[in-house]
């Protein structure tokens, strides 16, 4: 695989300028509207049932978080990925907290039972509990990379679904071709949202690809470049999140060829 | 007219310290509320129907966004509205997507039939469909101004309420007399919630007036200079964005009478 | 009292990590929640009434803020402060705007009622009006300290709850013992949600502190050294808040223990 193909994906966004529909929490709703603005995307995040449907259906992508559930929402996200569904718009599900109360692992497994989504977007824990593994869901992200790929890719298998499992290296993987990123920085940590952002960055990048685990490779390496970019002059974590909304739209192909940390395997990660 | 007058207008918000009550979208609360504490004013954010309209009675002025609509707050909307039309504390709508969904048209429409609004603030696209103009919502604002003017001019006789149209110019209008503002900065077009903060900055504005379209056209003048003056060393959307908070802090008459781009004309533009 | 001991509660966080979960309002979830990302504590924000009870079992420590208050988030509250009670957690209320509407100071009550608080931090008007003391809600802060400190120490009194009622100076008393802080700058008052971040940054020391005044006296007085530090250099509003965040990082126990200022007083202040 040449992996500059990757880095043009970062033009094609932000010549295409995706509209992507975001049913998010509340925490992180503004910054990932800001995030996909400064990206060169258009974000729309109305998550009213009256409307959902409406406005999925005029999106390019479809982004449900979880983060601060709440019943009517997950009907909200079900029927505007209906909607989605029935346009070939790609939906992508960021299941946050997933494993941590049986109110949202049951949430996010409904969702999974009446949406087609085109990729699951979360950390070891949460990825893990959803295909019912048996993980810890705290300190996973420290365990070696041994473990961390076999739970993506025992969860790509079990849930059908090709998952991007992030944390200190990101795997990307549908159980058989594998992605592993080892772009970042450990300033995004300290970023509430940092994550859920990277969910709807990667739903511009699927936007306006056509396959799905080389569009999320190359939004998950171009987020960590720009992450990098962002922390060189900027220790704190205030002036850190407003230098990585700059550098989000500031950093360009060759930038983000040069800093690229990306390998590719055909066999299966034992 | 004398566009010096106009410029005193901060001064008097600054001084009176007006309390805005804004009912307004998830996405930007954060960010219109720093905004008003930045320019001077003092902000409320409730949206609970058990209090919007006790709320509403002591407030300077009322902003109603619908950018985030749910059916429960477009009550809470009306019910804060006949509170502070009882008390003649002015009403600015800020009718956002209005157009996208036919949801958001019919509350806009429902917000206008039961409440006595002072001012409508919003893009071309969605003051059109309000009043019922056949505009198309994507690309109006790239179109020349001789259309431009005509929508905001068009749509203010139409609804029988002064209107503010804002886009690459801005229109204030009442149909029959107009101001044009000049001012303003491409970067506010890359942060969320700048349109709608700019509603409750011109809610401020009017609650510290007399006159509706001299208060409209100093504000939006006003918050245009302050976007030229935070664009001067902030070339990336998120550094932009707390040098804008900064400005609307710091900028003052003199800065804002030298920096002022305003034209007055009782005559029509066809 | 040695006040060095106070200085080594940043350290205690910072260690610990303690989880905090807030159920809070809508204008101040992200900054509270990057506010205790950078403090080194981890936030939970939700406020579904599905799992909020799940979620604060698994707590450090509980913060209940009832800024945009809605009658389902009573319940969640209610629900969760049962559980936290349950386990010994320790629960905050910060009692936002209590006094400027009937709904907020009879919802504040019933919390109160129900659930067995630690701790209450706010203004002088909302703490006055929840103990019912005849307190002006506006004009409350720029009175002289005398009677300042007069309401803190009535309203513990007749609440049998220790209170932290912040201002100008901030008084942190159970009726008996009393500390006195007069660390802070007044940008604070231009950044909304700074009173809630310090509710929820206090529900964090007294997570890993024993003695719930000593906690909140420490709490308190970090956070007004963590704006002092921020303010050095940053003049504005937005720019400050970046700072703020930052600082909140950064500032040490040396620094902390250089320019705190508490005073102790086991007698009554009348």
């Amino acid at each position: 695989m040449n992996m500059s193909n990757l880095s043009t994906y970062i033009e094609r966004v932000r010549e295409r300028q995706p509209l992507i529909h975001n049913i998010t929490n509340q925490v992180v709703i503004n910054f990932t509207a800001n995030g996909l603005y400064a990206l060169g995307a258009a974000p729309v995040m109305t998550n009213a049932i009256e409307e959902a449907a409406d406005m999925a259906s005029n999106a390019d992508g479809l982004l449900l978080n979880i983060g601060t559930l709440s019943s009517p929402q997950v009907e909200a996200m079900i029927q505007a990925g209906h909607a989605a569904n029935q346009r070939n718009i790609p939906v992508i599900l960021d299941p946050v907290g997933a494993g941590a109360t049986t109110f949202r692992t049951e949430a996010a497994r409904r969702i999974l039972d009446n949406v087609n989504v085109s990729l699951i977007r979360g950390n070891a824990g949460e990825i893990g509990s959803l295909a019912g593994l048996d993980v810890k869901v705290r300190g996973v992200d420290s365990e070696g990379f041994h473990d961390f790929g076999d739970i993506a890719i025992h969860a790509a298998k079990q849930l059908q679904i090709p998952v991007a499992v992030t944390g200190e290296k990101d795997v990307i993987t549908d159980g058989k071709q594998t992605f592993i990123v080892e772009n970042g920085h450990s300033l995004l940590t300290k970023v509430t949202g940092a994550g859920c952002l990277l969910s709807s960055v990667t739903t511009a990048f699927i936007a306006c690809g056509t396959d799905i685990l080389e569009s999320t490779a190359a939004a998950i390496s171009f987020y960590g470049v720009v992450a990098e970019v962002a922390a060189e002059n900027n220790p704190g974590p205030g002036s850190f999140q407003m230098a990585f909304l700059d550098a989000l739209h500031q950093v360009d192909v060759d930038t983000f060829l040069e800093k690229m940390k990306v390998i590719f395997s055909k066999e299966e990660i034992k």
